[in-house]
């Protein structure tokens, strides 16, 4: 069923829809809350002079199946760089279907042609579905490590604790 | 006691010292195995065509206090950049000094003048005393979400699994 799928980089007119995705996919996180992106803001990012990150985009005929969004990341340890991946995200009416599978075989065509040492990214704890079908496709949980941030105005209290 | 740091972003010159201080960081994580890192590797990726991190380090007069090596990363829920902090390391004999805090409010200050909408890092479940001081600094920690990595001969496999 997933051989019709095609995979291609996002190009600008593809924002609009890059952006319906985010929100679909926040929503599904349970996170559409912190949904504060444009479309302005994601072309400037994408695909302006110093872009932040990349997107491919899967298709089935004219229906646009998912996306993924990613970066270079770096690890110290092997002196590489690596893909992290920012966002997976494949459309309800079209799991189940391997599309998943086929956009990290991708990515991961990615990392090899570029030289990278590793592919990593996030998963949030509830969702075992994903959880299952990583650890099937060779990821391994990095359980002894959790992220910290600092975001709006604990950041601004951390650069400037006296103002 | 920490008035006289000095920090500075790094120069080709200041390559071998990094990776003498990524090795005592290894090591202090438990993860000296895992380094693979030459002074090559480290000088093409800092200060290459395409760098993909960044690292300042600290100083108290002549003597090498630590360092922090960060890249930029992406939210797409923002729209925005991040910095993801990949290594911060103060040696043990200048620890307790405030120079961790001095480091962490520099790159604070450097996401508001980039006009980043996060700081992040990830920490070792065991290194309570990192976690309490990264929590008194005002970070999250981002407990609902696991990091996934697919590396070596898994990430060669993902991506080609017939070869």
């Amino acid at each position: 069923m997933s051989a019709e799928l095609e995979i291609r980089r996002a190009t600008v007119a593809d924002v609009p829809t890059i952006v319906s995705l985010i929100r679909e996919l926040a929503e599904f996180e349970r996170l559409a809350h912190e949904v504060v992106v444009t479309e302005e803001l994601l072309t400037e990012q994408l695909f302006g002079q110093r872009p932040g990150a990349e997107v491919v985009i899967a298709r089935v005929g004219q229906e646009v199946v998912g996306f993924a969004l990613f970066f270079q990341n770096f690890s110290t340890f092997l002196g590489r760089p690596g893909l992290y991946l920012e966002d997976l995200y494949v459309r309800p009416k079209f799991r189940g279907l391997g599309h998943g599978e086929q956009l990290l075989r991708y990515l991961a065509r990615i990392c090899i042609e570029r030289g990278y040492g590793r592919f990593e990214w996030s998963v949030l704890d509830w969702n075992q579905r994903a959880i299952d079908f990583y650890k099937g496709m060779g990821a391994r949980p990095m359980e002894e490590w959790t992220v910290f941030r600092v975001t709006g105005e604990a950041l601004a209290k951390l650069a400037a604790p006296d103002a």
